[in-house]
Formats: C-alpha cells, structure tokens, sequence
C-alpha cells in the first residue's frame, strides 16, 4: 500500500497564468501533491464573493502525476468551493492563495480575494494560508517569496493551525525576518476620482490610499511590512464582538 | 440657526427597488434625514467585493427635502464607499443595511452583500446595521421587521455602537424577543449540483445548506433564530486571532 504524499491545493485571485500563483506552485513542488484551481483571468477585490445566479466552468490546463491545474470561470472563493467539493479526491493538508500582486494588510484583509479564498479553506477545516507581495506591478519579482512560502507551509502541513483560524502573510520585497502581528486599525480615504465618459455623463474611479490610525504601534501587520519584516497575522472567521455580548445584555429587553 | 436631523444612510444588496429596502425607508422615515445609495439590480453574495477595473455610475432616482434616492452600478461596499464619499454632507449618524431577503446567520457573515455594507459603514467609523429576514421570497411580508428596524435604528442612533463593531441583525418571520448572541460555527455541504449546458458542456450550479457544528447551543444565532428570536451579532472588523500571536511566537524564529 503506497503511502501518500500531503495534498496541497492552490488558488489566487490574479488568475491561473498570474506570475505569483506560478511562484507558489514551484516553491511547494516538492512538498507534495498539488490541485490548482483558480480563477480564468483577474478577480482582484472579489473578498468571499460567491456566484449563485450564473453557472460555473472549469477547464483543465495541466495534467501530471502530481500537478493538475484547472482554471474556473468563478471567484476565488467560488474556486475553492468548487475544487473541494469536485477535484480533489481528499481532504487537502493545506491550502495555499496567492502569491498576491500587493499587499493585503490592515483592513484590506476584508476586501482582498487571496484572503477570502483561504477564509474559505478555513470553513472547510483545512489549514490554510494567504500570501501576498508588496509589489503591484504585474512583472514583480517573487523569488524573494520561494523560501517563505516553502518554510511556511512546510511548517502548517506538519502542526495544522487551529480551525477557524487562517493565516494572512504579507512579504516585502527585502525583508530581515518575521512577525506575528495584528491587524492594524485604519481605512481608505479620498477614494474616488471623478471624470467624464464619452457621452459627458459622471463617472467614479476608485483610488485613494490607506490612513494608518496607529502607525506607531509595532504589534500591527503595517509596522511590521514597513519595518522590513514578513507580517504573519493569524485571521478568525468567527467576527463576533463577544465583549460587547458580555457588556450589553439591554438588547434582549428592547422588544 | 437650525439644529441638524439625525442623518441616516441607507443601502442594500437586493437593489434599490427590493421590497426589503422600501421597508427599512419606511421604517426610519420618522427619524431624520434619509440618503439612499444602493445597486441598481440585486448583488447577493457579494460581500465586501470592490470595483476597481471599471467606473461606476449614478442615478439620481428621487430627492424630496429628507429623503434622496440614487442607484449605483456598482456593489453593496461600492454603494457605501461612494455614497459616504460623495452623495452626503457630513457624517451619518447611522448606515442601515437591508433587508435581506433570506437570513444572513453564521457563516453566511462571510459571504453576505448586506453585511459587507454594514462593515464598510463600520470602517467609515459609522455605526451600523445589516438587518435581515428569515424569508427569500421575493415578495416576503416584511411588516414584521418594521417595529425592529424602526426600535434598533434609533437605540443605536441614541447611544452608538463601539468604533470597529456593526450589529447583524436576523428577524424570524415570528418573534417573541431579542437573543444577544454570537456566530453559530458551521460550514455550507452538497454544494453543486451538475449540469450541461446546451452546447453538452459540464457546468456547476451552487447550492448546498448549511450545516451547524453545534444546533444545541443557545449562545448562537442559528439557535436564537430557530427558536423564534430575533438575532443580534456583534461583529468585529478586526478578525485577528490574539490568542494564536500570544501563544505562537515561534513564528518569528522561522525565517
């Protein structure tokens, strides 16, 4: 009886042929087993979209012993359902998203499609973790990233993390080691830019940049990217406030 | 001079001419000023998604001297972003979000338009609500939540809600009270079903129910809800696990 190897699964929100998603795949090749499924083209922003209106379509790209790669007309959450639900034959060790083209840290945890797709991996009770780069452009250099990316999840195939509990990564271009932080506390501001389309009429661009509320504080995610170092930020899907359950029992009088 | 009404921005995730969003409007009438920025069509299971790669639009749909109605292209998150951003004259007293045809409970936080609005309001440092129903249909009876809506809005516009935290809020069709309560733990199965399209091809539709890790707890939302109370989930977000960084400081020997 053959002994097999773990099963990765793999998914990103830039798309199958994205360069990050290609780093991710070769830092873990000899890790073992991998499924891909991921997006059929960029799906940035998509946070734990799901589609439930239109069908889904999935393409196989690649097929090897120990790779297949499969592209999906859907969300990266829709990917992540989809393939563990229909292409893998086990439950995974691990699933990885990303490498993400930008950073996902502070609030943009909530928006971002790399991290909905590991909270997903998290609703499945599989270990899960999101890797992002600091580093927008589409041509950005990610083999600062093999290492980390091969240690890490090295390290949660071996000791599992805690169910509903997934890992948020962000790598700066250089960096000096690692930190386990939180979320730090902020949001966008001035983000739209107002313009005219070929009939004159208004139209709204979304742009504008993140306000720190706390740059000081070195137990945030942002210190630790803007300090040099790779921020490693354990992220819940259970959102509840539960001290405010213990502080404010009124609401069960209101009606 | 005059004093100021209490400011209240509404949206959803139904789209503007949902009868859910008729009944929040109605609701709150009385409470102050209204501004509504909502989707022009229904955008369920859009969480906090963001549109970035494509401008968004604006209708201006009504505008008396309280209430002001626009539609927008874009998602819930857009609608909110937007909205705050350029279609009021200073800050909300409240952000209202809703009602959602079906509920919005455990999990379903996670992938939930209505309750991504509620969030974003919550980033604006708005207090706010995502309100829902324990009804899809689409012409659901919602004169049940108008008492709720009407009651909860003004506690909160009254007293706020702590930076960082929204209310999601789930109405059975009957009630007998309010249960203050957390996310009940749990995961959506069966999740596609199989089907070709007329061309012979594989397609996947979602669908699936949700299946709670633990029914028997009255501390959840799922309990409360199936036992005739309305649910109000303190939600926090900041989905940091800090136990983990307290515990896990291995981390930052890794690399």
């Amino acid at each position: 009886m053959s002994i097999k190897q773990p099963l990765i699964f793999i998914t990103n929100d830039d798309g199958y042929q994205a360069k990050g998603i290609q780093m991710l795949i070769e830092a873990v090749r000899s890790l073992g087993e991998i499924v891909v499924v991921a997006p059929d083209g960029p799906r940035s922003g998509m946070s734990s979209a799901i589609t439930s209106l239109q069908p889904l379509r999935v393409s196989k790209i690649k097929e090897t012993e120990n790779l297949k790669i499969y592209s999906c007309t859907g969300t990266p959450v829709d990917c992540v359902k989809l393939g563990l639900s229909e292409f893998v034959d086990r439950k995974p060790d691990v699933l990885i998203s990303g490498i993400n083209h930008g950073v996902n840290s502070a609030v943009s945890v909530l928006y971002s499609g790399t991290m909905g797709a590991a909270m997903e991996g998290c609703l499945f009770k599989v270990a899960s973790i999101g890797f992002s780069l600091d580093d927008h452009s589409a041509d950005a250099d990610f083999s600062a990233c093999r290492k980390v990316v091969h240690t890490m999840t090295r390290k949660v195939i071996k000791e599992g993390l805690p169910v509903g509990t997934c890992l948020n990564v962000n790598i700066p271009k250089e960096y000096k080691g690692v930190r386990l932080a939180r979320q730090a506390k902020g949001q966008w501001v001035e983000e739209y830019t107002k313009s005219k389309d070929g009939a004159g009429k208004d139209i709204y661009w979304l742009t504008g940049h993140f306000e720190n509320d706390e740059p000081q504080d070195p137990s945030t995610d942002e210190w630790a990217i803007d300090n040099g170092y790779i921020s490693v930020v354990p992220t819940k899907i259970d959102m509840t406030d539960h001290n405010y359950i213990s502080e404010k029992r009124d609401w069960e009088n209101l009606i």
